[in-house]
């Protein structure tokens, strides 16, 4: 049988978001019997403190139970962690120093996706929380692919966290009016892209296809587990 | 903060099911927000051996590799254990002494769910793989909630079998397609009930909506897991 690296999920942030994770993680794999499929070990433990609130306010609180899901998935021999939530990566660079396992960081498999897109987008739409935005976690690797960034004015922040915390209530009719409202502001300002940079969005515009192009971050992310694991020749191709 | 167990989960048997059965214990439970979902850790490694094969064909080698997972789960210090995979639970007694943590069977959790229904089912037929049927993992407890047991068919049971390989291969309208005729097969032999003993069958039967009554075993066993980590007033009523 075809090797395979086990990867480690530090998840929870929410529980929905790693489901629509995992199920991507799924879709991406060449596999027609379960023993195809990628060995992983999911930390899914919500009780992480709110990690965009902790950023606005200048908190630390989510850094150390972050910290402990990251050693368990350490020490159960995980060879890279992935972790389905964009804000969480505001302490990227903390984590990986406490752990052996490579932490997978999902803006650089964003900006893998972006290289690989037959025609580069010009304006990119940063959907996100208040503290990924504030964080800076993708402006500049973003940049790197795109002409322009566009972040979202204070109205449509408004709908776009009324959207995250809608599916994290698991009111999932309401955050879809909100996320879609949101992406008709973005494509007026004269975004031809969206980026999905919370993990909860894609399940709140679940349904959405019209106008700009979706680019949906954990998606790349969950490409980004599959190629660690297995490499590009076992991956479903895009599509 | 009210208290929650953290509960581990023997998952990837298969890796779908493993989803389904996820976002079931996240509708399961009531919360507005990430905090108030249980903890979960979940090994999510799907190299284990076919479990229905090996009951069919007299050999042991799906129980080593998943004491393995059994016993990283209980090193991380979960209180409980779930297996979303039926035919797994053959295994059961020998798992459990294995280990410190209490495991959930899926068919006690099925029992508890006949015992709460308004209307007790007359006849209900156990949709499953083989190695569910001739491993007797459900006739003892149903008999006890029903007045008979329905066992498909041989040609029922290729149906049933064809679903459970195509969710596995993610070929879902395949499954789909195979489930429903077999669905149908089993109430024109009498059945009120259909017993989703297999925790691929809920995904391929997601939309089934006439004849019979469903239980999904898989939602009895989520519901069993937050009813241990949280308590029954934590939970989302039925429906």
């Amino acid at each position: 049988m075809h090797q395979k690296s086990l990867i480690g999920i530090l998840g929870g942030m929410g529980p929905t978001a790693t489901v629509d994770f995992l199920s991507k993680v799924i879709s991406a794999t060449k596999a027609d019997v379960d023993q195809e499929h990628i060995p992983l070990i999911v930390h899914d433990v919500p009780q992480i403190p709110d990690r965009s609130s902790a950023i606005e306010n200048g908190r630390d609180d989510p850094f150390l139970p972050m910290l402990a899901g990251i050693r368990l998935l350490d020490a159960a021999g995980v060879e890279f962690i992935a972790i389905p939530c964009n804000t969480a990566h505001y302490w990227h660079g903390r984590l990986q120093r406490g752990c052996r396992a490579k932490i997978l960081h999902i803006a650089d498999a964003v900006a893998h996706y972006v290289t690989q897109m037959a025609e580069r987008p010009r304006t990119i739409a940063v959907m996100a929380t208040r503290g990924t935005i504030s964080g800076g976690i993708y402006s500049q690797r973003l940049l790197e692919g795109a002409e322009q960034v566009l972040v979202p004015d204070e109205g449509t922040q408004l709908l776009i966290d009324r959207a995250i915390t809608g599916v994290k209530a698991n009111q999932i009719s309401a955050a879809r009016k909100a996320a879609t409202e949101a992406a008709g502001l973005l494509a007026d300002a004269g975004a031809d892209c969206l980026l999905l940079a919370c993990t909860e969005l894609p399940v709140a515009l679940s349904d959405f296809d019209h106008g700009p192009l979706i680019m949906d971050a954990t998606e790349a992310l969950a490409r980004a587990c599959v190629r660690a694991s297995v490499g590009e020749a076992r991956m479903e191709t895009v599509g």
